[in-house]
């Protein structure tokens, strides 16, 4: 069998394993005071060419943005996303649970957000009459890659953040993937630069290589207040968290993080460019990274299930779904060439 | 000075004021324990011809809302409504303070929301491959009438509440202006028919000629459990609950609710027709109740506020705003008369 | 029958209907933004000899409590108050509900705190050494008078700020009751030495005369950001605000509020003479206001049940309750000397 | 340097990463669908002797607590615990965060409960005249071993259990570090008994030689409606849950949870009398399992510190502290052998 429905159903990076390997006998700190997770920090900072980022560690996707979102939002605040956005369809309403409103701009097939219709809603909502009967949209909510695989150009960045400044917005930037966008032909997107265009960001390792993990960055000391209190609150402080600091240490030695994202974007390209080569099917939107959305006919899907296995992501029309293929660090050349045989005699 | 901006920027109805004056010396139960209490709830029973409706006297519509929503959700279940509806735009996200999200339909310039729209939005959360990652639909939230002005007739309602069933959604009405839609012309929708038709529906009557008060309709026993325990945990049980009972026994006495409705959408529809027959303005879309939407240009806006007081409610283009008139028991023929002294002379 | 059960029972004192009755038909802005309102502020800023207060009326105690503490503690933090505090007892969770924990202090039969006992739980709590992994007390919470009746003094009251402040708390004041200290013998505190002393207090009209009504002070500009936005966000912003400042402009006109206080406090004092001159019972507590907390045993409070409407507030000992009386502004001279007959009887 | 301040600042298990490493590059389900999640689940509930419990997989213990609870709560409930319950003190507010009641029992030194005081306080409940203005406490929170070390037994727990049947109340174990327990000299607690005598227990493994892994035990198909969704919500559902069901596997193989926990509590037992046998210092409380309270003067802690590194728990008094060691997986009886040279030299 085949697998290419996930980035997260592979083990972690096997760098990562002789870490934990070689450093488990060892006593450390606890609640990430240790020196794997300072140095880890160190090499972020490096790499975000930002000295003073503040760094935290955490164990998921999902509590990264729930945090790091209620921590930044007053309560009278709202955050504002495209509809597709991951907070507002796949977090089974978690920064709603923490009292927070999720406000929606147009939906576009790239699942990206548009400046102007950004720049419309926040003038709206600062010039409306009763805008102390509203929420207050105070952060920018966007994903890098999008939920649909494409990535924002540095200059489409610099525009929303510029808008977001114009109405004293904030950037968010949810890099749950962001190895594969780093990693992808033509992004021109660094940490650095994010350092320098968002408020916060967090790097995601869950489904870039480790056994779990996120860091977030809050850019040049802009941590919010009291923030390791909102994360033991929600619950999601890690007691032994020399280990996710190993784990990031270890991404950010020897620029492993962007090579894995850059090993499975090359992948997911040949992927997607051999359904086309052989008729089975068209990407839905050009994505440059490890995820590719291709439609597939009812017929194909069935038989393509018989040996590989993907994920059916939604409908295209009464006689095609919307198909996802993931690559992984674990993807291997093999398995690309195995797919081609099975396309090849479809 | 003309005044259509608010129909809560008056006081009481006379009747109220008698009836609360005549009762004032007496003693009474507290926290809606009290025969005026027990009586309006008679007589609402009555009216909605559901003598096992369970009824709660509040305060005012945003804490109905709140409140009713929260008992009636699963912490892991949404409300779905219009991107208008009055919980998703003027309530400073009361519902999502309290944990909920809201999910919005398309929007439509008339503000209601349509079953196929709906379906579509029920049959695909349903289907989700992904569903326990996503908050579950489970109320569908219409005003009535809407925010502008507008009324579902009773076949519409109907068909919004057989797609609810089938999707095991229930209906909430937010009825803050019911007695203005009860009162319109061209309406088919009675308390009866509400009480068999939604599962939570509320009477307002801060909007309708009461000091304050509306008056939750759990129709035939549904009360969510404990729903005494969630006013009183959302801080809105009322202390002299008799006051709120006493009102609503005088507006539930010889028609009095209905017949403020009639009123003042008598009166309104004689303003809208003043804008059309003097070509100041024409409604953005036709409402039979007590407000009305009117495409004014800047300068007709400028010259008409130096005599009379109404809401700029948004922008229509370049040149022109959408400007709400509000009628209400307070308003007189009179003052529609001297309106169209106005109006002619524009 | 004679009611001593409870002070908002009663509706509202006949100044106030007045005021209602002559003011009905005018024409005023909403949501407190009317002259009344306006009226009234001035009022109780000069009552507090503070023309810089922030002033906000609200409807009821818990919400007054709920949104006050809500916005003035950050998400890490916490309330203290005593076991028996209102908020910790009597308000269904409702500061929990907005996520904020209450840390108790040790009980006293008085319902006052103990500075010293505040100065220890403040200490500790500095220096724990886990302290990020604690809630940080942040606001004392005192109710004045407490919840038997009892008042602090002047002197009490400065120790227990002086307390706050060296451990960067801020002081609390629930005055739902205030009226009845104000006016009670041996009172020697003032609304202006309130508005020193404390940081945010609140004078309750509910309880003491009013329809409904409490009104928030924080002294000297020291409203939280948004406070507005708070109160729509917890449902609790009410539409026809005029209606809560024109009663407390009438409470603060000529002395109404303390003379209530002063009323209801004098027949409270005869009341539990009686009980202790003719031997039916004894005080649990000396309480100089308007709430008498008296210990009766089974027999006694069976008997008095027939003529005389109190609460059982608790249990005393096997045989014995503790009960409440409680007089208000509609108690009357008669009603006392009506309670001694029976008293004398039994 | 001798280190006996933590039991979670070891690495993992041997016998933990031996199985990581072997599974490392397999493909696997996500989420805790995948055959090792599967067969952990399988394994406790042998253990508990309870075929149809349902088990869920969480990251560390305030999570475990937090979610269950909230789960197992609604929304007018609240949780009983003692004073100095984990849940109360050191979890920064996260059960309050989700919006729950903690309501507190008098203190005892050993940390326990008292079924009387339960009882005392739950019948106070039942029979308050105002309870629908109350939180109503519905869960009861024990852990074990407690906060100091101790352990309940068998026949302590039978009781509480009853009482909380008799007052419609759940039991809740907080068992983060439960084998120490049931490696405890003199414990009779079982995990069969678990299963029959509460409503909800976790079994811990962050503390317990894990890397990360609490396994949350709902007896006889009784997990909370939708309890996924609450681990969702609360962002603490974990992408690679094969990580968390392969330990847990392999804590269930060979009776190694046990073993680490009956490990670590004899070189407790032996740590605890070396203090004694030296005269250097007092158990505060006797406990039975790895961590131990011991009062130590403050020249002693001075000198002590200087080889051995241990928590500084609390005062005792002005010339003491109470001091905290404790023993894990990964303590040696050379450890032990070294200490006792430190001590007798002192």
């Amino acid at each position: 069998m085949l697998y290419f429905d996930c980035d997260y159903s592979n083990g972690m990076h096997p760098a990562i394993l002789k870490r934990l390997t070689e450093t488990n006998d060892e006593y450390a700190g606890t609640y990430g005071n240790d020196k794997y997770s300072d140095s880890a920090k160190q090499r972020i900072r490096e790499a975000c060419g930002d000295p003073d980022a503040d760094i935290f560690f955490l164990i998921g996707g999902t509590q990264a943005n729930a945090v790091a979102l209620d921590a930044m939002l007053k309560p009278w605040q709202g955050v504002v996303c495209a509809p597709t956005g991951h907070i507002n369809v796949y977090e089974a309403g978690a920064v709603e649970f923490t009292g927070h409103k999720i406000i929606v701009l147009p939906s576009h097939v790239d699942g990206k957000i548009r400046p102007d219709e950004l720049h419309i809603l926040l003038q709206a909502a600062e010039e409306a009459d009763n805008k102390e009967h509203m929420v207050i949209p105070a952060i920018v909510y966007i994903t890098i890659p999008t939920e649909f695989g494409t990535i924002y150009s540095s200059q489409e960045v610099k525009v929303i953040h510029e808008v977001c400044k114009q109405h004293n917005c904030k950037l968010f930037v949810d890099g749950a993937r962001l190895g594969y966008a780093l990693g992808a032909d033509g992004n021109d997107i660094t940490l650095k630069f994010l350092a320098e265009h968002c408020d916060c960001f967090y790097i995601g390792g869950t489904k870039v290589g480790a056994i779990f993990g996120e860091a977030v960055v809050f850019p040049h000391n802009s941590a919010p207040e009291h923030f390791f209190a909102f994360i033991k609150q929600h619950g999601i402080l890690y007691a032994k968290g020399r280990f996710t600091g190993l784990q990031f240490d270890t991404l950010f030695t020897d620029g492993l993080y962007e090579s894995i994202g850059r090993h499975a974007d090359a992948l997911a390209r040949q992927l997607v460019n051999l359904f086309v080569k052989y008729g089975v099917g068209e990407p839905v939107v050009k994505s440059p990274t490890n995820q590719q959305f291709v439609i597939l006919s009812h017929d194909v899907m069935k038989k393509l299930s018989e040996n590989v296995v993907f994920e059916k992501w939604g409908t295209y029309d009464a006689g095609h779904k919307i198909c996802r293929f993931v690559t992984s660090w674990s993807t291997t050349q093999q398995d690309i060439d195995e797919l081609e045989q099975i396309l090849k005699s479809m």
